[in-house]
């Protein structure tokens, strides 16, 4: 954002080589930004540009840059120069690097760490993976139920330094377990001799570590908090999460359900910097996939391939009819996911969507159907480019379209639920997935009714 | 997700209508859970349980709820409770609510509002929809530059009752221009005696008021703020955002991509609580007109209308070859419009994203046109079902696997782009959109290879 205007500078220094007065620029810009300047230069380069930064300055910079960019880093970096930045790293920030490395690097480096910093970063990572856990840092500051505001102050003051933030403290009871949330700005507005414990803090909410990350960011968009504390099984307190970390776990969420949605498995890394033959595993998985179930559309076509034969004209309108039960049940697909996603809608709903869609699908076939029929059965040279039934052909068509969009509204709504029911990602019913389940059922509801209409006329 | 468990009990004392023992029992309860369980119960009932709530927490609850639900509550509100409950709500919780209704009710509702609060309301409501400034509250503290840390936390004391947040503050120039983002923790920790500006504050990082809001949010992303100023034309503070509503906009923006991919208008209420015929409406129109775009398949095929007569063979495979097309494009849509949205991908990358695709269609399509060449040259009874040419027919549909492949993705990868370029929301080239192109481009691609291929066998 800021610093934006300044880049092509820097990016002349380090082109320059001229460290020095690349050392001196850094001092006006925030680690975000050097982070941005890193990911725009050459690794090589950016190691060596790396190395000019303070101590501080560096592991803040680290941790906003992306994955890649990190574990390359840590290739080129010597062990002493990369102990000390993970020694300056925030818990959190290190657990997500530590867990994503190999096992192997993973230990190397947590050999490095002194005997504190490594029995926190060891904690952290024995939580499930994407659990509450792995995005908590134990930096908080808390204290016994027992204490005045100036009390509490002094206490903030002694043991504030170098927290995470000191935006929300903890009051704990004895067996450890978070009693309180108190705001350091109501104590900084309260009496400094009224008791913490007499002071108005709304409702504690707290987070179970193995909660999973989707329930972490519920709770932070539910109560409107910019910190939770996190409880292990006993219920003690054992870390917090900070929201800018939830920010980012709402992001990743969403691409990950708009990959799948897109009919693929959801590429971890940014779009730019992902591994090309990784990104084409995981999209070709998935076409390969649709592909073998489409295949089932030739089998169903060759089945009605005499009455193809008899009635060319027929054909004309297959990718029309197939293609709309597969739009509209993308529609539904799409909605219900990121419904389910977001909480609006729960599993005991389905019944509930299952009658909104029907009557939508209803509604919305009838439209398409009406739109088909018109355009074949009023088109100027109807009887020459459709055959002297043109008016019959266009029946089936309109029929089918109601038949295909009711049918691709219902499966596209209905499918996250199914998904959900069996414990699998309801963003698996991808708009491809939900159009190949339509296409088959699509040819079958066109070819049948065509069967019926036609009869005695072209077939 | 805490007083979940109790839900049942609430709604009981709801159904038997014992007011009493409702009001005592909201005490345990925090405004979001209010507003869940205002949700459950039918718009009468809820009124008659929102005039039990005490009247900061009535504003409190009423902020969380959505948006249908606060304009039916306002219809059934006498004027003086609504006053008073605009009077308590959050200034940018009430913009937003103003902004949504007519705009009669609006001006209704601004008149019952004390002279300084519609002052602060017609200020918020002044700025662009969808801009910083509509989410920004006025609600912050801020003081000249010359202040001891000590005076600070004075000042602090006596002007921060009822402010959004006091975690940070701002020091402003004579010009009322922020200079310093000053955090409450830092002047806690500090030496009472030191003077603001010499404390370590990090860079100040502003939000224009005219800024679109995702800006906003890759601002909040970016710098890991949880509260971050925003100024006016002049350079001036004029409010303060809150990462709260930056989580609300986040997903915001991320529903109405996911709805848009999915082929619809985006959705702006709740799926269950949408009115269906607005549903209808914002999925019908973009069926309708995809179905318009699917009558041009028509169209291409009437032309080749006398080969296919020919070879009825060629039409089993016509689903699988444009599905496939749509499959790849929707893959390469929803990857692109992601990387987009949160600005892994920025327009100048165009070229090199055209050259990733180009190489990633070319695999993904060389690897389906080899498994769709297997299915067909190699199927047991491939004779016999396809026809004595049953080979040629492989190549034709393997190598149009590649060409519609290869079309897909380039056309979903670069559409993104080419709409960033006119000014357009990129989500447009949903993936129903992108599949709608590539069927008529498939089928001309598949007709094309067939009609030289196959021409003194088949053809």
């Amino acid at each position: 954002m800021l610093g934006q205007l300044l880049k092509p500078e820097y990016e002349e220094l380090i082109h320059a080589r001229n460290w020095d007065a690349l050392r001196d620029a850094f001092a006006d810009l925030e680690p975000p930004d050097v982070a941005e300047l890193l990911e725009t230069v050459s690794p090589q380069d950016s190691a060596v540009v790396f190395r000019l930064l303070p101590r501080d300055q560096a592991a803040d910079t680290f941790e906003h840059l992306p994955l890649d960019r990190q574990t390359r880093l840590i290739e080129v970096m010597a062990e002493g120069q990369l102990g000390s930045l993970l020694e300056e790293m925030a818990p959190d920030d290190r657990t997500r690097l530590l867990e994503e490395l190999p096992w192997r690097v993973t230990q190397r480096l947590l050999n490095t760490l002194s005997p504190e910093e490594r029995r926190i970063a060891g904690a952290l990572l024995g939580y499930p993976e994407r659990s509450a856990g792995r995005y908590m840092t134990p930096e908080y500051v808390s204290f016994r139920e027992d204490m005045t505001v100036a009390e509490a102050l002094a206490h903030v003051r002694r043991h504030g330094k170098d927290r995470e933030t000191l935006n929300v403290v903890y009051v704990v009871d004895r067996a450890g377990c978070p009693v309180l949330a108190v705001r350091l700005a109501t104590l900084v507005l309260a009496d400094p001799q009224a008791r913490v414990m007499d002071l108005d803090h709304g409702m504690l909410v707290s987070i179970p570590a193995t909660a999973p990350r989707e329930d972490v960011v519920a709770a932070f968009e539910k109560y409107d908090r910019e910190v939770l504390p996190v409880t292990d099984s006993r219920g003690a307190l054992v870390g917090i999460i900070t929201v800018d970390d939830v920010l980012d776990v709402q992001a990743e969420e969403a691409t990950e359900d708009i990959h799948k949605l897109g009919g693929m498995e959801a590429l971890e890394e940014p779009y730019l910097t992902a591994d090309i033959l990784t990104m084409v595993r995981k999209r070709g998985t998935w076409l390969a996939l649709l592909l073998v179930g489409e295949m089932l559309t030739a089998t169903a076509m060759a089945f009605f391939e005499h009455d193809i034969a008899r009635a060319v004209v027929l054909t004309l309108f297959i990718p029309m009819i197939i293609s709309s039960g597969g739009n509209s049940g993308s529609q539904a697909t799409s909605l219900i996911i990121r419904a389910l996603a977001v909480r609006e809608v729960e599993l005991p709903d389905w019944w509930r969507v299952c009658r909104r869609e029907a009557l939508s699908g209803l509604i919305l076939g009838a439209f398409l159907g009406l739109i088909g029929f018109v355009r074949i059965a009023f088109w100027p040279t109807a009887a020459a480019v459709y055959g002297p039934h043109y008016r019959q052909v266009a029946l089936v068509v309109a029929l089918s379209l109601v038949g295909v969009v009711m049918f691709g509204t219902l499966a596209g709504s209905m499918l996250p639920f199914l998904l959900r029911r069996l414990k699998l990602d309801p963003a698996t019913a991808s708009a491809p997935f939900v159009a190949t389940l339509v296409d088959v059922t699509g040819l079958l509801i066109y070819f049948t009714l065509a069967s019926v209409i036609l009869k005695g006329t072209l077939l």
